[in-house]
């Protein structure tokens, strides 16, 4: 068996693989991870995504918020602020002891690969989670007031600023994190998670030779629309597809992904556009995609699982 | 008037200074402060006893403890814990953010001494706070089972070792911090705080051109014994004298600063060793000097402060 490898995101991917990792053995699992959205606050290195990742398959997420670690408190940054930081992006006091011992190592010479391994074993996780590299990719968004990162946009100023554009720094001189492009080949699924199609995704196919990879894998490549009627469940997907002139719909996110997915997964609300996203060369799977709780979460895991069996290697 | 420059270690020290920023003018006040005690864990840089005076005066020091920050949770030190980081080191939330920011700061290229005053600004500290120095010093404690750093002798393995030596590491290149030989040769009264003669004060002493600018000032410089009784108020000061074959008591603290003070303070229950002590060549005050609550810090200060009028200059 060759496994099965998830491109993820944060909130709406870590729902995904908590059902992924109890419908198939949790040591066959990798994910790989965005980290584009990655930030360097008060001199620590934060990883939105993996973290949430981890924070998930882990057990100890925050469930309402989706981030963070559950029951947290935020001592620290109470002082931090007294201190001048600006306090906009939330940090409990179990949460930066990851990016306290991720700064560390980083510090240390480990690369970020090894330091994630590092954390997901600490917390206990058995699947493996990998970064999508371990060189400085940043995603910026071009707005009216400038040029954003990507927390900026989002936590900063909540979205508010129409999208001109996206563009990932440094992705043209990074390389997948090792073993990356590799498990790929090797998987007899791949799956895209329901996450942002630009901002999430989109930045691990940026990744020179994942999209290539993709294109020429054995795996039966699978993807799960994030948008689910017309709107994405969770930030902003639609502001940023609108402003990259992309249709806000599940048939907009299989047309991004077309040339390399072998099967598209989207919500009974969608119905509509099945024969629209056949006509993609899709195989199309409609199922309720919403997962509010864990047993939705296992249920859609199912599902794909199952349809996949059904595709033609 | 040329304020009041008090050498200064860790709680001893901090309890003095809330006394005389009470019967002095704050900001006539400037503490230079031990750093041989300072450690790097986790990749953070930590100044125990900057720290704690200036908890101290900012008024959020833990007065049970007589360290860190008062009501503080250690939530993140329970997460660092399970990423294999050792924890004998207590850091609570609310003071990693201290740690966060000076390590930040230093990163950036700021001085010790810079960082330091940024800190006191925030927390509301009126006095300037100093530290001995922006170099490197290491207290370093010889014993029959290594060489060991401060921290690990006191906290990680509780002063139980045999001390056969003691060593400051650094102190032969180290140069005082900006303004501080400045300010004890413009003072007008210089206070050795009632900290550790050895591993407080001593690292103070041995940085080049202290101990002679204390010999050479106008100022008035007294000290107050931090034995009392044949016995320290807290902390390895007994063993670290005896384990360098002094005296434990007032009369050995005060021939270790006979060369550079004018007079003595010490306690009423060593009235005793007065004459011993005056046939150093010093005056001699003798007073109640354990201070248990913010009026007993008051009344030393004042009493301190009034015997030193009565000094010839």
């Amino acid at each position: 068996m060759g496994g099965i490898v998830a491109l993820a995101g944060g909130v709406g991917a870590a729902k995904l693989l908590r059902g992924i990792v109890k419908v198939a053995p949790e040591e066959d699992v990798i994910a790989i991870v965005n980290t584009g959205d990655d930030i360097e606050l008060h001199g620590l290195y934060i990883c939105p995504d993996l973290d949430i990742i981890t924070y998930t398959l882990a057990g100890i997420v925050d469930e309402v918020k989706g981030w963070g670690v559950k029951d947290d408190t935020f001592h620290c940054l109470e002082v931090l602020k007294r201190y001048g930081y600006e306090t906009w992006f939330n940090l409990g006091d179990r949460d930066l002891a990851t990016h306290i011992y991720r700064t560390h190592l980083l510090r240390m010479g480990y690369s970020l690969s090894q330091v994630t391994d590092e954390i997901r074993k600490a917390l206990g996780v058995k699947a493996r989670i990998l970064p999508m590299s371990n060189d400085k990719v940043r995603t910026m968004i071009m707005t009216p007031i400038g040029r954003l990162n990507f927390q900026e946009y989002l936590v900063k100023r909540g979205a508010k600023d129409e999208v001109l554009g996206v563009e990932f720094e440094g992705v043209n001189v990074a390389k997948p994190a090792p073993g990356a492009l590799e498990a790929m080949e090797r998987a007899d699924v791949i799956i895209v998670c329901p996450s942002n199609p630009i901002v999430s995704i989109g930045p691990i196919l940026a990744i020179k030779g994942v999209r290539e990879t993709l294109m020429e894998t054995k795996a039966n490549v699978v993807a799960i629309s994030p948008i689910v009627g017309g709107a994405p469940l969770k930030g902003p997907a639609d502001k940023l597809m609108r402003g990259l002139g992309l249709e806000v719909s599940a048939y907009g996110v299989a047309s991004l992904y077309r040339d390399f997915i072998d099967a598209f997964v989207m919500d009974s609300v969608d119905e509509a556009q099945r024969k629209h996203v056949e006509a993609l060369g899709l195989r199309v799977f409609v199922t309720n995609t919403v997962m509010r709780s864990l047993e939705d979460s296992i249920g859609l895991a199912e599902e794909i699982l199952s349809m996949i069996k059904g595709l033609k290697q």
